[in-house]
């Protein structure tokens, strides 16, 4: 493989020295850019999941036109449902839907025990097809979500406000919810694994959802397996990161399962964490997403305080507090981009 | 007026010793119960709420059918915007819509400036009427919505789920937002004083959207308004309850901002918040409302958990983290809250 010409964010993660800070967004692959429109509205969202050289394509895409420091291979959560069995369809008004929620004991064993090198090969070609084309410009992030954030979508059935489907289930029967994560936290190891075989240089876990449960849920439902999932993903110095959104309350126990970095949120004060956190994990974030609808002058100043709060340093990968909204001009990325990487230097 | 005989929940929000910790919920008069929606069922929500003697009747419901320590009068925080000019619509599937959203500084000036004591009268009539159907049974409390929430719903032409329109608004036109934020707070806090007068024991406002802003923009564009509002809500010895969702980085400010009791939503451990607040503030809260899915010994172990942590002492207005939810089996609400009245002594 070709040897990386930008390893600056893969040094932030691990901590190392880089003489700037390091920048991508999350969802930066996605529909405010109008050459990803371009592709989808020739496919559905799921057949570019499937094919390599769409999602190798519209993954490329922020390296080529915004400049960002790391690519994040074009997928979705929830194809390990979908290969375990559910039937999934994503409606462009609506978000993803299940069909066929798992509610009970009966739609739970009917979930597929999956390979996820065999049965998700899709996606290691396209991880595989990305690395090659990326021709070592930028490291490449593989992902999953947390086992608690597909366990929501899979009992909801979709979306939800209330989480009432995966509430009843965790508070009234517990041992099964414990048995499904269980099985996804397995699944999703040996998934993030068959990633980083494919060419994956860190992976993220996505845990959206994590923030829906009281501080002792959470670590019993979503965190415990996030930890499982890191404990068995087979890696030489791949880095993780955790991105659990409103989990205000566990960052410092985030720190301790595992994870290389910890994701923040927006409503969080980057340099208050940094001195809870230490020399524990490295931080990405977290700028409020809709700072992007501002003027340029607004968002350079945004962007500052973000880095003056985290402060001097090493161990910072700037990143939107949650995914780029699909209204925003992409020339608004652009001058954030642009601004922390002629403007962090200073800070290291 | 009636001489209160269960005064519980204003001796808790003063901080005053009582012999168990008080307990209501919110939205405890809503849906959840077969006889609110027998009244619904008859008039639609707006008017339920513009006719004193419906607002009246599904008030005290809750108090006669599950024996909490506080009634909190049937009404919607929009009422205030519908009376300066906007045209708000229940869409039962959907929530409030308002068909002709404040986005520009020309759809601002069309805000009319009210007497709430004389625009919104029904208002005032229900507390009254409710009052005096009370008899001294338990406390009254009137609320109304945070500025910043108003805010929100009126820019975003009802619920959200990016805040685009309202963020829009502050990042690039703040002077515009301050100057609505403004009016609100002053409208709001006539509007408090109003039900004071006509009988209100408490007020709570609130906060439901402050968790949307990171922690600089909530002290500018929430906070600030909810401290304008309490210093100038004319009241004699009438607690204030603030209750922002989600602004975990801010309630000791909130502490300090002339609240007399801080609403806590489920992610926060009240037991750590007391220590953080200390005899600043009382504490309302805080189990995850899912919880009242569970069965009625899984209600109390969790319930009992609330408690352990808040300890021993006063200062303990026992609530849900938010909203009870539709879809909750009214014998579970009363199943904790004859728990919370048998149980709690021994915290006192």
């Amino acid at each position: 493989m070709a040897k990386l010409q930008n390893d600056l964010f893969l040094r932030a993660c691990r901590r190392e020295e880089t003489e700037r800070t390091p920048i991508w967004v999350m969802r930066q692959a996605g529909r405010y850019l109008p050459e990803y429109r371009a592709v989808r509205e020739q496919s559905d969202f799921l057949t570019m999941c499937k094919t390599p050289e769409l999602a190798a394509e519209v993954t490329i895409q922020p390296v080529d036109l915004i400049g960002v420091d790391a690519a994040i291979i074009f997928s979705d959560i929830l194809v390990i449902p979908e290969a375990m069995g559910m039937e999934l369809e994503m409606i462009e008004s609506k978000g993803p839907v299940f069909h066929n929620p798992v509610r009970d004991k009966s739609s739970a064993d009917k979930l597929k025990t999956i390979d996820p090198s065999t049965d998700l090969k899709y996606v290691m070609d396209a991880v595989a097809l990305t690395k090659r084309e990326l021709n070592g410009r930028v490291p490449l992030i593989g992902f999953c979500g947390s086992p608690w954030t597909l366990l929501t979508y899979m009992a909801e059935g979709g979306g939800s406000k209330n989480f009432s489907h995966v509430k009843k289930m965790i508070f009234n029967e517990p041992e099964l919810a414990h048995s499904i994560l269980d099985k996804l936290a397995d699944v999703s190891a040996a998934y993030l694994s068959a990633k980083i075989e494919a060419g994956a240089d860190a992976v993220q876990i996505f845990d959206t959802w994590g923030g829906n449960l009281s501080q002792r849920d959470f670590r019993e439902f979503s965190l415990r397996y996030i930890e499982k999932i890191i404990a068995n993903t087979k890696r030489t110095n791949q880095p993780v990161i955790v991105f659990s959104k409103g989990v205000h309350h566990s960052l410092g126990s985030i720190a301790n399962c595992g994870a290389d970095v910890i994701g923040l949120d927006w409503t969080m004060d980057i340099g208050e964490v940094r001195r809870e956190v230490g020399s524990r994990a490295a931080l990405q974030g977290n700028l409020d997403p809709t700072v992007l609808y501002a003027s340029h002058d607004n968002i350079r100043l945004r962007a500052r305080e973000v880095l003056d709060s985290y402060g001097h340093g090493t161990g910072h990968i700037f990143n939107l507090g949650h995914g780029i909204l699909p209204d925003v001009p992409p020339e608004n990325l652009k001058a954030l981009v642009d601004f922390i990487k002629t403007e962090s230097n200073s800070y290291h």
